[in-house]
């Protein structure tokens, strides 16, 4: 039985502290908060469950295997780095990080204490996604050309992150998990239109060295919510709209064909292709609980987890690319990758050794 | 009644055939074709007409009042300024030209020999475009803070134009009509896949000086037809689905509220309001056809039409900012603007003079 | 303060439970269930609570203003009357009872002791039937032309009712509520398609003597969920929606207009109108939520509820005539109506006095 | 070449002119219409078609092979007979007749005279029904179990027919394709809202001795189009959208499977299964093309037609049960069928022979 301390009883807290006494393997053995009246809120709801104002209370409770950290995002490295080294495992809200830097600590940290670090991207554990990646994985798409999504809606603007680090960030760790590749540029858009507030809306195109281009659209202060992403390859194509009540992804037997026959040189060279469609019976289980599980088997086994902290710390680093270039007017950060050397330039030199991400060495 | 010409019977002189064949006071005249099975076709279907493989023919013929231009966009601009130097009123296919250069002569000759020079941006002339227009202009959105479009579907490969040349061109023009407004600067990404063909999917943003932000997403490989525009307000909003059969035009009466008062100043300060939907009946005349009666209006009152010379030169600055942009990653081009000075400039230079669009000035 | 005894724990009743707690002016002093492992979980969630596996416990206890019964159909008329006879005011849930003899006896009942009996038709307290009602007691549609409802979906099979008392009786509800008219006759087909259960799909017709007629679809067996109804009317239409997600209810100036004019008695007297559509903002309360406030309301102030006793005979007496109905093969059956004699026949008495129901009368 | 006299210029026969016209082998001959004003716009359009006001021009011309009936439905007998006799293949608007027994007359004489009788029931001939036709012959859905139609739209008044003979028409032809079945009965109710004109709206059952049951819902007096058929099997269930610009027809992998396991006798023996959807691609050719060819052939080859004279006779024999019952307020018409004794009866004889429709014996 592993038994997790829940610190922060704000927006999310109370969706882990009941999911996690949901999961089998796990039990809620503490919530933290700084704010007594939230405390009251769990007392009740769940008697069993000690409450505390003071986080030092989790680390020092040696029953407690695992720490959730739900708190604003420029506490995660204070609280995760203690956490970690009081021999906790580790799962961190996302974004993981308030900086790239911050989360190669964090990382870092984790390896070093063999503890298990699970950075909450929820989205990577749905059905639609999951599935999407088997799909990609077997090769049923053929070679993937563009990763297109829109997230928009009349959306509750937050104080302390934009946009990016709210919605964009869903796209981040899913193209991560679904593409294994890290861009290694990055263009953007973006704009607040209230002064004194973080940016409420952005468009960010990711350039991969394999030729994908993805892009998502994010927004506050769209009239209608939109929760869409299309997925091209040589082969099918997707279409995976997350408003539907069912049949939530399609697959398009759809695309075009290319030729270079030399006699048709002068000729459109182009042929379309146009079949089935085809909706996958999708799992139903909630993400969150198929994620309470692989927490606890990945303490139980010492796996890694699927959103572990190098997804964390890739996606901060796009959030961080994705500023900079929004705040250039779309002028390109390229995301660099060495081993022992991971800087990040917005000069644009695009040859060299640009290379890929080393998941690996993560 | 006005006499026309009509060159090139490929794929859209066809329609402005058709289409000139039923507009009161227009007769078509003549059409010219280099190609003499497609002038058999003409034959066929308008006994009347008469039929050459010269364009010169048309020129020559002083019957011909006006000559309406259907030919590779490469052509545009000698074929069109023939026409204009022969007299002649000259309607235009988009893009205008290929070059802002080009299509600054073009306006410059259209004024000097007192013609009627439209550019065929027919969404100008839908009904949804011109009710959000009047909408618009009656301040019902409030300010505007964004317009956001996307227009994708699985498209013909076109040759000689990328996808912004085909597609994103609606956009600019549509924007032009309906903020009255000139970008400062465009940021686009992009890319072609399949190598030696032009851009086939691309990300375009533009900026303006009244802190509208635009957004277009233009594809010709997404597997479903998507054409929807969402304009943001301070006051309402609108939801344009042209794929709709019918209320392809939407507007919420949602939005959000500001406060500035201090003693709020450490909460978040922004209220939302959601209110009624409203879908105002729109004309059913075919946009075309209005586009048709129009240019015979213009010609008969020498009254500027809607998408003059000027709005056609504004387009294809966009289309080469954009296309420069994108070659550029991301990098911002800067539209710049000065009375006998229109250059554009890929130098971030964000203060100054790079002003409005002065539209009479054109 | 209400003190609300709650029998039966099964699907319904947690939600009672819950919303109940939630009430203000209510409370939830005591829970009956048959299933002492149904009762634990009350305990559980609600240590307050007092827990019996005796219904009598409910009746003796003084402190128990009212009683919510949420028990298999067959039972209501018993507990619903001993409830009543031992000065307890009645929530009852959906349908009223097993027989409309039934249901006019508990209406007695609670007329002559003077107690509040609330029939559980929650559709009718949700924000799109208020709304709908309001728009229609307006007189915006116009002279109302039919109701034309479709409440299909792969639904849960039930053992001792037919989808009639199961889907069909939202749309008896809301018909009462809506038209304030009783139909005259009823004309049902339907089938069972495995054999020994009920009616799993059925189509039903209600004539009304304004002219009105109404139709439900009804389907356990449709691989979608449909729940849409359209009411026509002469000046405008409602398409009411459920599964949006917003915009349940939209609103569209359509219609035709007739003409009596002898000069075109030889033509098509017909035209039609198209105007705009709108969709009002609907409140968002839960329906329930409504409901518990009004039941409290209605006990305080004795007030008659909007889904009283003569409400959910009325319904009951539906189901029973389309039954009937649906048994003979869509053969009419005629609700009758007079002062203290209130008959059905299946014999096809189209004239005469088979009037109006007299809702005072109630 | 087969040559073709079209009788008729209004509504329909423009379409079967253009129709003809490009349907390869063959020709419109000469085209008959008693408005010598329609007669001048066919002249315009095909100079090379010969134009009468008189029907017996195309009668007695002896290049003409075949004529194509387009007139008001209360000369089809009449028309058809005559062209029968004269020797032609008739292609026959529908409804095919006014009565069962004009319909069994014109049966009769094509049989007699051995020409092609084509009821022109285009439905029958779109990709989607013959889509479905294929899945459903290969045993894909198991047992039906039904068809539910809905085919509402704000449609044109006629003043000659009801919306039955108008809309049901197609459901009843389709329904003949899909199921090789006769129905036993037919249970109808609707209205008409305006005095001295047809009934606008209509529900229509049908009653199989398979045991299926098809139900449509018919009207000219919504707000919004809807063409949505679900049909519903053992094993698959199908959605068949017509609105759709593409996947128009969807096939569930979804249904209920039933146990007759005693030990379960008193649960609830149902439950539910649901897998994957599939949309198959459809051939894009236009119906009414593929049913010009298809008269060709049948000429050329004596093949009777998929819509012959047998299938349009049975669709007027349930438009003339649906309009019975519909004036009885839904009381049952039964459909008997005996070889040399085809009678229709209103008294409710539910058992013994009213057997299947015999196909060989028409």
């Amino acid at each position: 039985m592993i038994r997790i301390g829940v610190a922060g009883y704000g927006y999310w807290g109370p969706n882990l502290v009941r999911n996690f006494a949901e999961t089998p393997g796990a039990q809620v053995a503490a919530v933290a908060d700084l704010d007594p009246r939230k405390l009251e809120l769990v007392a009740r709801r769940f008697p069993g469950v000690t409450t505390t104002t003071r986080y030092a209370d989790l680390l020092a409770d040696p029953s407690i295997d695992a720490i959730a950290v739900a708190t604003p995002v420029h506490t995660h490295h204070d609280l995760g780095l203690a956490a970690l080294r009081a021999g906790k495992h580790l799962w961190l809200e996302k974004p993981m990080t308030e900086t790239a830097e911050q989360a190669r600590l964090l990382v870092a940290e984790a390896a070093q204490s063999n503890r298990v670090l699970l950075v909450d991207h929820t989205f990577v554990y749905t059905g639609a996604v999951q599935r999407m990646g088997e799909i990609m994985r077997a090769g049923e798409l053929g070679t993937i050309y563009y990763y297109d999504s829109t997230r928009v809606n009349l959306g509750l603007f937050q104080h302390d992150v934009s946009v990016i680090a709210d919605l964009a960030v869903h796209d981040f760790a899913i193209l991560d998990h679904l593409l294994g590749e890290h861009p290694v540029a990055v263009s953007a858009s973006g704009v607040n239109h209230f002064s004194g507030t973080p940016e409420n809306l952005a468009f960010i195109t990711l350039y991969y060295d394999s030729g994908v281009i993805a892009h998502t659209n994010v927004s506050w202060l769209a009239p209608v919510k939109v929760r869409q992403i299309l997925i091209g390859g040589s082969r099918k194509m997707i279409v995976y709209d997350d408003m539907e009540p069912s049949e939530k992804v399609k697959i398009y037997d759809k695309g075009i064909s290319f030729t270079d026959d030399p006699q048709q040189i002068r000729e459109l060279r182009v042929g379309y292709r146009s079949g089935d469609m085809w909706a996958p019976k999708l799992p139903t289980t909630e993400a969150l609980q198929v994620e309470g599980r692989h927490f606890v088997e990945c303490i139980e086994s010492g796996r890694q987890p699927l959103t572990d902290g190098g997804l964390g710390l890739r996606v901060v680093e796009l959030i961080e690319a994705a500023t900079h270039s929004m705040r250039g007017r779309g002028e390109a950060v390229y995301v660099q990758r060495r081993s022992g050397d991971r800087r990040q330039s917005r000069a644009p030199r695009r040859s060299g050794d640009r290379g890929f991400e080393q998941r690996t060495a993560l």
